[in-house]
């Protein structure tokens, strides 16, 4: 049975169960996304300030058989917040309940509302000594609920994990209306089924998530970055090995960096200045975060000799200052700014077992070599098996001559990935871009078992409609 | 419709689909669990040996309609693998599903069949300098399936997590036969709903998991075990929160121990050495694992002073031997030695949030004197807020005298963790022995889902019948 459309009739229904001031005519910023391939063109945007009014939106939803699309913080990428014609559903926007509820530093714990801005936690773990370790490029707008729905990963995920890694318990709206309460400050309970990690990274299909108990951890009391050359990737590899067999969990960070990520930072953003005066074909960042009983630049020390010795790292630099840390950052981050500058033709959020990156990259390469004139980025969190290769044209070209292969270079590397039992989708989630992935690379027991789920806990299909998996509108 | 009984017409039938020597009369070893409290009543157990034969058995007891009962190592606290009269289930063992399917040192991850044995695992990660970090008294039998299926918990939760924690992915086979292959060495994969966390935990009521990714760790080179006098729980869990913030991940285990603990190995285990002349009410046993890089013993005397100049500690002693050290660890360990020997009225495994631990410890232990001439040992795993809160009667006394008290204090108990916004069962699971606690102190929004997503994937209600949720049987 299709959905019904979120018409003006249905706005004003729903406007009499709620308080005043809920329902508003969608301003065009809920009906964009950050890549514009989508455009909504939703009517209404419901603002509830309760989980009571958000299980009223939800429950009216589902009786009207009206699709609701939550937005959080609208910087997810593959388009899981934006609907696009012809179907208009109703937005659900938590910004209003944006609160931190409560901070237990003793416990390593904080609870905070959904519409929760990421950058907001941070500045309030931090308040009491803490640290919140879920950090992106857009954590000053993303917001917790649409964190934990798409299990948003980051720089720190080497050390700390997913979101789903950082969250003890949620509270959220079931399709039905009910609000799922499972907002315990417990790091042990075996009652049941996880229904926490089912709603974590379902990205809005099965439920609203509310609220949320996240884990803080301790403030490492000082930090040490270096930069290191590496022959390959696997000795990238061999060499945060060593890392971990010296500094255990004290490695906040392992960024591999492909030559290309600094030829593009000369060729459009020359003031960044670059470690290396030979540009490294392979090189790695390594960012360790200590506490105050260890001496992170000693352990950098540690770790390059024994690097050395066994022939893995030719050159290294160890920031001796705070500045120069940043200055080792800054190449990082604004690879991205570069990639953005020269235009990709095709960009792959894609991870592979570790032990499989040489040999993915090595094949990959050959493959992309043997389409066209292209230039390969790839860089990414090594640690994680997370890979952004990226794929852009000659220099001086441009993207748009390339437009009609776009589409075949993506389906080669997704192949070739499968054929590692890698993730088309590392961190990204699914969205509405990658629905036709998911169906083409996905587990078929798994998409069979998902698709029951959905069923039995959404079954007109009214929670977040055409993302993730494919539903009748 | 209730199910059919797994008798000799059935395995007759079930063994013609199968290589000859899969199935067997089942022998007494799988029809007991250690607690004694139930008694199973199976006649036949099948013993596969690879996953297709694991989904034939499967596929053909959901054609039936016949319960199928995952019996793993036949360690389990709650019944969950002893299903008692009247009905008549079959079992199915991945006894000789053992094998370690392949070992990655540089990813820090290993593949192992379900019927893996935990101590296996952990021999094979030690081989090649790498640590399993999941541990716990029964790892001599437990097996890799039910450890996964139980999210099983054990010592070194505080520092590596719960078995959920150190899974990346799982093959299992699901009630409808198809067998989900998710044994992907993957650190990051948004690709869909995170049904791997749904299968663990589930206690085998939503498929049987046949194989899994297992997370490593690095090897901690050096170790430092400390006991510490404190003057209540609550300063107990200031100390560790002050330890974390010197040594970060450094803990391994950080244990409360009540003075009963100590009072009843005097009694029924004199010849275990006690570290301190006169017996603290409160102490804790800590542990570090520390990398080559990091002196254990020097940050145990860091966190002794700091805790010292804020009043938090009365006493203290550290390790200098490592015989020294597993003195201290055998006081912790013969402690339910002890317990079993005196013989506990009611035991319980419950949570509640760090923070109210203090205050639940003091409002058990009224109301348990109120109730009776009662002693109550109350230790556990402080860092995850996970106590061992057990009812005891008076010196010289007989639980046999309080049996019709049982279920009282019972109730009492978990009518008190449910007002804290505890756990029944923090790491022990439902089973059989907590389905009504579930039902009692579950929120029904959650129950309401479980029974959805139970009868979405298994219509016919086959996957191990009793357990967790009340099915038709």
């Amino acid at each position: 049975m299709p959905l019904s459309p979120a018409d003006d009739r249905f706005a004003k229904a729903l406007g009499q169960k709620l308080p005043e001031g809920t329902l508003f005519e969608a301003e065009p910023r809920y009906l964009e996304e950050p890549r514009g391939q989508w455009h909504g063109i939703a009517r209404w945007v419901a603002r509830p300030r309760t989980t009571q009014e958000v299980a009223e939106i939800v429950r009216s939803c589902t009786e009207a058989r009206v699709g609701l699309v939550p937005y959080s913080g609208g910087t997810g990428l593959v388009g899981g917040q934006v609907a696009p014609a012809p179907y208009i559903p109703l937005l659900i926007s938590l910004e209003r309940m944006a609160k931190i509820r409560s901070v237990h530093a003793e416990e390593f714990s904080i609870v905070a509302e959904a519409g929760a801005i990421l950058a907001d936690v941070q500045a309030a773990a931090a308040d009491v000594g803490r640290l919140f370790p879920l950090s992106l490029a857009s954590e000053g707008s993303a917001r917790i609920g649409g964190l934990l729905s798409t299990n948003a990963g980051g720089l720190n995920v080497l050390r700390y994990g997913n979101a789903r890694d950082l969250c003890l318990g949620i509270e959220a709206v079931l399709p039905d209306g009910q609000i799922m309460n499972g907002l315990k400050r417990l790091r042990k309970d075996n009652t049941g089924y996880d229904l926490r990690h089912l709603m974590i990274g379902a990205e809005g299909t099965l439920g609203v998530i509310t609220a949320a108990v996240l884990k803080l951890a301790p403030q490492p009391a000082r930090a040490g970055t270096a930069m290191m050359v590496v022959r390959s990737p696997n000795d990238a590899l061999r060499l945060l090995s060593i890392a971990r067999e010296l500094v255990g969990d004290g490695i906040n960070a392992f960024e591999l960096i492909g030559g290309t990520g600094f030829r593009f930072l000369s060729e459009v953003l020359p003031e960044v200045r670059l470690p290396f005066a030979d540009i490294p074909d392979w090189s790695v960042l390594i960012d360790l975060g200590m506490m105050s009983a260890q001496d992170p630049a000693e352990a950098l020390e540690q770790i390059f000799a024994a690097a050395l010795e066994m022939g893995l790292v030719k050159d290294g630099v160890i920031a001796q200052t705070q500045a120069q840390a940043n200055e080792f950052w800054t190449v990082r981050e604004r690879i991205p700014d570069a990639n953005r500058m020269i235009g990709a033709i095709s960009s792959h959020d894609i991870s592979v077992p570790l032990g499989a990156i040489d040999e993915f990259i090595a094949k990959g390469r050959d493959m992309i070599r043997a389409m066209g004139p292209f230039r390969l980025n790839c860089f990414g969190h090594l640690g994680d098996g997370n890979l952004h290769f990226n794929v852009f044209p000659e220099k001086g070209g441009n993207r748009k001559t390339y437009a009609d292969q776009r589409e075949l270079i993506k389906r080669a590397v997704h192949d070739l990935v499968q054929t590692f039992d890698g993730s088309f989708s590392a961190e990204h989630g699914v969205g509405r871009l990658k629905v036709a992935d998911l169906e083409r690379y996905g587990d078929p027991a798994k998409l069979s078992a998902m698709r029951a789920i959905k069923t039995a806990l959404d079954p007109a299909g009214i929670m977040n409609p055409g993302a993730v998996l494919r539903t009748a509108m």
